[in-house]
C-alpha cells in the first residue's frame, strides 16, 4: 500500500498515474514470486478534473468543493444562483421547482463498523444531478458523502441519464456544507458561485494485471482489488489497502505446499468510474469461469477483519461455513456475501463470492479525499485483514470442497 | 466567533476581508452595548498568496504545500532541485553547504496542554529561510508546525534578514513531509519541484477597533484579541475565539453595577504578520498608558481555561494572586505571565499582564490551516475560558487594587 501510494500516487483511469500503476503492479507481482504475471487490455473512459472553486458571494467566502467524477463543467463565468437545501434525495425528488437555482443536498451519514452510512449516502452522489435537473436546477452541490468533519471534500462517481439535462455536480466538504446551511438560515437568498472545469477525453488503453500462485488442479480462487484510484489523494486506503491485502495473502499461500488450486491475484482497472476492468476480465476469461471456485474482492479499506461472508450454491452453504470457521476469531455468515463492483460480473455468472468484512468505522473519513494517504492506515489492523484473507484463500486452495454456483435468483447485485 | 468566521471569513491584513472585519467589529461591539466604539488607524503591510504547488518529479507526485507568510516567489519555472533533510534548525545551522539545493527541515512538535510544542517549532518557520540561505540553499520547505497528521499545510509568518539572500519558504503538510522523508530514504537524489507565486503590495490602511465598558474611575483594564487572521482558513480559533471570548467577558462586566474601572476591548489589526496594530495602540494611547491597570490578550484558541498567570510589580504579586484565586477552580501563578504579541508594547512600558491559560492540546491541529473553521471549537470549553476571563476582568474592574508597574527587568518579552 505504501509503495503504491508513495511511488505511484493518484491513478485515475487513463491518467499518467494509471500507466505507472500497471507497471508497478507487474513489477511488484513478479517480485512477490507470482507466476505468469501479465497485463490484459482494458479500454477505459478518461475524465479529468481541471479546476474547481465555489464561494458565497456577499461577502465573498471561499468554500472547498470538488467536482464529482464525470461531472460536466459549469458554463463560462460559472454558475451564480440562489440555493435550495434538502436533507435527502427523496426530499429533492418531492420538492419544489428549482428553475434557475442550485440544488443542495445536505445529508449526513452514519459512522458505522459496517460502513452502512456510505451505502445510504451514495445514491445522493450518483443520482443527485439527474433528480435536480428534472426539477430545473442549473447545478447541484452535495454535502460530501463522508463521516468526517473537515474541509476535505469527497469526490466519487456520478451519473447522467439520457434525456435529462447534464448539470454540473460537486461536493462541498462537510464543514463547508455546515457553513452553507448556516448562511441559508440567515439569508435564504444568499448566492452561491460555482466554477467547475472538467474534461472528457477519448477512451484510452489501460490494463488489468494478473498473476498466479499455481496449484496442481484446475480450480482458481480469485483475489481481487482495484489498481485505479481517485485523483485527489494517493489511493492508499482506496484501494492500495486492498492491493496490499490480497498480495500479502497470495504470498502467504505461495509459502504453503500441496496447493490443489491456483490462487489468482487480479488488480482491476477503472473500478472507480466505469467498472471496465471487471467487465474485461469476465469477457477475457469467459471460457474458464467454470474453473473459478470463488472470488473475493478487497475494497473495504485498511480496517481489521470483523467477519467472513460467503455466497455459494445454497446446498454448499453449510460446508462453506464449516470450512471458514475459526479464522481470525471472526464470525462466518453464509449465503449473504455481497462481493463488490469488480466481482459482480463473476457473481452474475454464478461464481461463488467470499467477503472478508473489515471495520469501516474510520474508512469514510478520508475515502475519495486528498486525505487518502498511507498515514491513515493502522498497519496492525491491515495485517489482521490480510491474514484473514490469506487463511480464507489458503483453506480453499488446499481443499477440494466445491462451492457450486450461486443460485440464479441471487446472482444480481443487491445494489 | 461563528459570526466573524462565517460572515467575514479570512481577513489577512490589508485584504478585502480585513475591511469587512473592521466593519463587523464596530457593528458587533455596538450591538453588545459597548460605548465609544471607534476605529483607530493602523497602516499594515500587505502580502498576498497567489498560487503554490509542489511535487516530486519522477514519478510526478503532488505534495500539499503552502507559502509561509512573507515568502518571496520562486523564480519563473519554479525551483527544481535535490533536497537535504534536517530534523532541527540547529542541524541545518551546523550542516553542510546547500548550494543549489532545497533545505527541508522536518521537525515534529509535541502535543501538549500548554502548547509548548508550537513554541519549540516556531523558530524553524521564522528563521529557517535565513539559515538555509546562509548555507546557499535556493529554497526551504519545512514540515508544518502542527500537531496534526493530515494533508493541510500550516502557514505562518517568516522573516528575512538584511544582507542574506531572500529564498522562497513553504510548509508541507505533515503527511507530505512524511512522504518526502520516505522518498529521500529510497532515493537521496529525488528532485523536488516548488512553485510559489506571492505578492508584496504597498502598505494599506486598516484599523484597531476599540470599545469600552465604562467605570467610574480613571483605571482601564484592557482585554485584547486580534481581528486579522491568516488567509487559508476562516480565522475561527485564531483568533475569532479570542474575539468572542473577550467580547463575551466584556458583556458580562457590562451587567455588573459599581464598576470602578473601565474594561476596554481592543481588537488589534495585523497581529499575524507585523504587530502593526499593537504598536499603533501603544503609540496612540501613550499619554494614558499609566491609567492601564492591566492588559490581557486572548489568543490561545478555544480550549477550556487551565490557569491564570499574573505579571505585576513584584510587591503586588501576592495581592494579585489573592484577588484572582478561586476563579473557575484553576490555579493562579504570579509573576510569570507572558502576554503575547499584542500586549507586548504595553508590557514593555510596564503595564501589568494577565494571562488566562487555555488547554491548547488540540489548538495546533488546525492553527494557520484551512481547517481553522468554527466546527473545531467546543462551545462548552470556550464558554469556560470566556467565563474565566470575565471573572478576572470583573474582579479587577470592581476593585481598587493597584498592580503597580512591571519591574524593569521583566518588561522584555521572553521570546
Amino acid at each position: 500500500m505504501r509503495s503504491l501510494s508513495d511511488e505511484v500516487g493518484p491513478r485515475l483511469a487513463g491518467s499518467p498515474g494509471d500507466s505507472l500503476a500497471v507497471a508497478w503492479a507487474v513489477r511488484t507481482m513478479n517480485a512477490a514470486g507470482l507466476v505468469d504475471v501479465h497485463t490484459e487490455p482494458v479500454t477505459v473512459p478518461v475524465w479529468q478534473r481541471v479546476s474547481e472553486s465555489a464561494s458565497l458571494v456577499a461577502p465573498p467566502v471561499a468554500l472547498t468543493v470538488t467536482a464529482l467524477g464525470g461531472s460536466v463543467s459549469t458554463p463560462k463565468g460559472g454558475v451564480r444562483a440562489e440555493v435550495v437545501r434538502f436533507t435527502s434525495l427523496d426530499a429533492l425528488k418531492n420538492g419544489p421547482d428549482l428553475s434557475g437555482k442550485v440544488a443542495f443536498v445536505d445529508m449526513s451519514i452514519d459512522r458505522a463498523e459496517d460502513g452502512h452510512g456510505y451505502g445510504d449516502g451514495v445514491p445522493v452522489r450518483i443520482n443527485g444531478a439527474i433528480e435536480a435537473a428534472r426539477k430545473g436546477a442549473i447545478a447541484i452541490v452535495i454535502r460530501s458523502i463522508g463521516t468526517d468533519h473537515s474541509r476535505l471534500p469527497h469526490t466519487g462517481v456520478m451519473r447522467y441519464q439520457d434525456g435529462v439535462t447534464k448539470i454540473p455536480a460537486a461536493a462541498l466538504s462537510t464543514d463547508d456544507a455546515d457553513l452553507l446551511t448556516r448562511t441559508l438560515a440567515r439569508d435564504p437568498h444568499a448566492l452561491l458561485q460555482l466554477d467547475l472545469v472538467t474534461r472528457e477525453l477519448p477512451a484510452a488503453p489501460s490494463a488489468n494485471v494478473v498473476g498466479d500462485v499455481p496449484g496442481t488442479g484446475p480450480g482458481i480462487v480469485l483475489l481481487g482489488a482495484h489498481l485505479d484510484s481517485w485523483d485527489l489523494g494517493r489511493g492508499a486506503v482506496d484501494d492500495g489497502a486492498g492491493v496490499g491485502i490480497v498480495l500479502a495473502a497470495a504470498r502467504g499461500v505461495l509459502g504453503l505446499p500441496s496447493r490443489k488450486r491456483t490462487v489468482r491475484v487480479v488488480f482491476f482497472a477503472a473500478e472507480e468510474n466505469s467498472g471496465a476492468g471487471s467487465k474485461a476480465y469476465a469477457k477475457a476469461h469467459d471460457l474458464e469461469l467454470d474453473r473459478h471456485v470463488a472470488a473475493l474482492e478487497s475494497d473495504h479499506g485498511a480496517g481489521a477483519a470483523v467477519g467472513i461472508r460467503v455466497l455459494t450454491a445454497s446446498d454448499k452453504a453449510d460446508a462453506a461455513r464449516a470450512l471458514f470457521s475459526g479464522i481470525s476469531n471472526v464470525p462466518v455468515f453464509a449465503d449473504d456475501a455481497h462481493g463488490g463492483a469488480d466481482v459482480s460480473p463473476l457473481r452474475a455468472r454464478g461464481v461463488p463470492i467470499l467477503d472478508v468484512l473489515q471495520d469501516a468505522s474510520a474508512y469514510f473519513d478520508v475515502h475519495h479525499t486528498s486525505g487518502d494517504v498511507p498515514e491513515v492506515a493502522d498497519p496492525a489492523a491491515m495485517a489482521h485483514a490480510s491474514c484473514t484473507v490469506f487463511q480464507v484463500a489458503a483453506r480453499l486452495a488446499l481443499s477440494e470442497l466445491e462451492l457450486g454456483r450461486i443460485d440464479e435468483a441471487k446472482r444480481k447485485e443487491a445494489w
